[in-house]
């Protein structure tokens, strides 16, 4: 039996974590926690019946008290019990699932403790990729991809010999604008913008799609996870999102991860592993699908992938800042406070003005991040229509 | 240094595997051999001098003898010879890129004096699967898959669990005639069913592919060499010969091998193996490429493949008559004897009129695989224009 901890159990991964949950064997959860969302954490909790589960957001624990079935599971608050239940001496694996920075400080608590990371958090290795990595290899901790990409990658390297990697190439839907002008990219509106053609995601993921920031920040989370040099992760646009991405060897031999686009495949691929485990999924018919079409990403209507390299090549705090300045203008661009082609430059406009901490503990991450979420609401001010 | 033996070197695959190994540090030729091809393998023999070399036509010895720079390679002839040079002390594996039935023997024989096999020759697995995979795991020798769809799923496979296999795909060409009409094959050529969209191939094999006969025999040979059922072995036809082959495991994860059709690439994985090698080869470029495509085999049009697979269900000594009636009606169609649709009905005829002998020994196989040429020539008399 694997204990989990599952951290962001309400949002789209953590629901789907317990969908496949449910369906295997050999899992048990130990801990569930949320932010907010008082009404799905308590169905959670009368279903699986976790010794703990943590609220963000303490101030609705009374809340959630009422709606539990019985009072057996204990019910701590806010980020101390984020990281008390994720260092918790009984469990194997903590899933990391939460949306936001607030991720990165239990997944580093957890490493430290020795528990595997099945990681969907992306901003735990993007500002803090370098400490993460070296802490897990410190503490012989395994960090298992969720994100369908990296879970590719990472399948494709079972067995291999990683100093015979070429390059990596991460596949990117495109988004919904994938083959809009620069014109018509002006006016397009959220609910477009919302309307992913593959793959059913939260709301933030889903603009960072669109906009290819999310491929950008998975370039990112790949060179840490893979230990790869910015030139040896290439993306390409492949809007079926069948070949999950794909790994060259120096053989020019390449092997890639297909699969119909489904988040459980790589969900349940983290939990079992190293094993795997039949399931009630859907077989991919590639007869059915009929055609994979490639194409170069264009970087000029979409420079946050752009930006998201050179955040990475530079280093330091950069990643950091570039992610903390997007989630701001995501979040304008949500409450329609900006147009979608504000994001992008208010990213740049963040970048521009930081001043880089070389080789940063995690304070100096954590500080660069406030600081580039203060300069993007300024930036942002500044673009309002 | 990993020393081998090279069974028919001046064939297509044979003449490949020389070019890889001219690259690679790491590999030296103890002994070549060829059929009749006196020039080439005079030349190979000055360039890569070996210890032996083996005419099958031992009238050509002579000949051969006159034109080799020294006197330093020992020349043997006849199957004889093929087998001392597939069972030498010094070598550690053979690549039997003979072609057709004599590739057997020689296969057999290596394997009980535990050489590792890298295999080109389809007909070892297709006409003596059982045989050669009960000897191969009772000798403790690995059999190394050179055909690019074996190859890829050989890939695919490493560091996963075959238990967890859920079943395989092989990719087709379809061959030139993909998109032919019923009526458009009766009246096809030699030189347009020689001509391969994709691979550079010998001619019997190029013919296979225009029938689908070739993916027939692979699908044999793949029953064998990953131990499954039939029902677990599917082919997808896939014009562009990108994606190799691909194995579709229990929790509908799916691995795939990707390249250029190169056949140096599944040589050297062979040769190298278990680890990869750098080489100068060309990178698969997927946007370039811009899309690959996928359809149901067309049975109806195609019905080699659908002989394929009932002989390979039928079992016994039927995969040997199969393969025994298809070389003999292929020979017939490259001599302009009978036309190309004829193929498929002398094989049926052939197997139809077979009494299959289960759980063959080799003789019996052979035996089968002498009857089959004779009936074949008899069925390929009848339909004679």
């Amino acid at each position: 039996m694997k204990k989990i901890t599952i951290l962001g159990s309400t949002g789209s991964i953590g629901k789907q974590t317990l969908e496949v949950i449910k369906d295997l064997e050999e899992i048990e959860v130990l801990a569930l926690t949320a932010n907010s969302s008082v009404d799905l954490l308590a169905e959670q909790i009368n279903v699986f019946k976790p010794k703990y589960a943590v609220l963000m957001n303490a101030s609705l624990i009374n809340e959630l008290k009422y709606k539990l079935n019985d009072k057996k599971t204990k019910i701590l608050a806010g980020l101390k019990g984020l990281i008390e239940v994720a260092t918790l001496d009984e469990i194997d694996l903590v899933v990391n699932a939460v949306v936001g920075a607030v991720g990165v400080k239990p997944t580093l608590e957890a490493i430290r403790a020795g528990k595997d990371i099945a990681l969907a958090n992306k901003e735990t290795l993007v500002t803090a990729g370098s400490i993460v990595m070296r802490e897990a290899k410190e503490n012989n901790v395994k960090i298992l991809p969720v994100d369908s990409e990296h879970n590719a990658i990472f399948q494709a390297l079972q067995g291999e010999d990683e100093n015979m990697v070429k390059k990596i190439i991460l596949t990117a839907s495109g988004g919904p604008f994938r083959t809009f002008s620069k014109n018509k990219l002006t006016n397009v509106t959220v609910k477009e913008a919302l309307n992913h053609p593959n793959w059913d995601m939260g709301g933030k993921i889903t603009i960072d799609s669109a906009t290819l920031m999310n491929k950008g920040l998975e370039v990112i989370e790949a060179k840490w996870l893979f230990d790869l040099d910015y030139d040896q992760v290439d993306v390409v646009v492949h809007p079926q999102s069948i070949i999950h991405s794909l790994v060259e060897y120096e053989d020019h031999s390449i092997l890639a991860e297909l699969g119909l686009p489904d988040m459980k495949i790589p969900i349940q691929y983290a939990l079992t592993y190293p094993r795997r485990k039949p399931n009630n999924l859907e077989s991919l018919d590639l007869a059915k699908i009929g055609q994979l079409t490639f194409e170069e990403p264009k970087y000029d209507l979409f420079p946050c992938l752009k930006y998201a390299y050179q955040a990475g090549e530079i280093g330091g705090t950069m990643p950091a800042v570039l992610n903390a300045a997007n989630e701001i203008a995501v979040n304008k661009f949500l409450k329609n406070k900006i147009k979608f082609v504000d994001i992008p430059k208010i990213i740049k406009r963040v970048m521009s003005a930081h001043q880089v901490v070389d080789n940063p503990i995690l304070e100096d991450i954590l500080e660069a991040d406030v600081w580039a979420r203060k300069q993007a609401e300024k930036e942002g001010e500044k673009v309002c229509y």
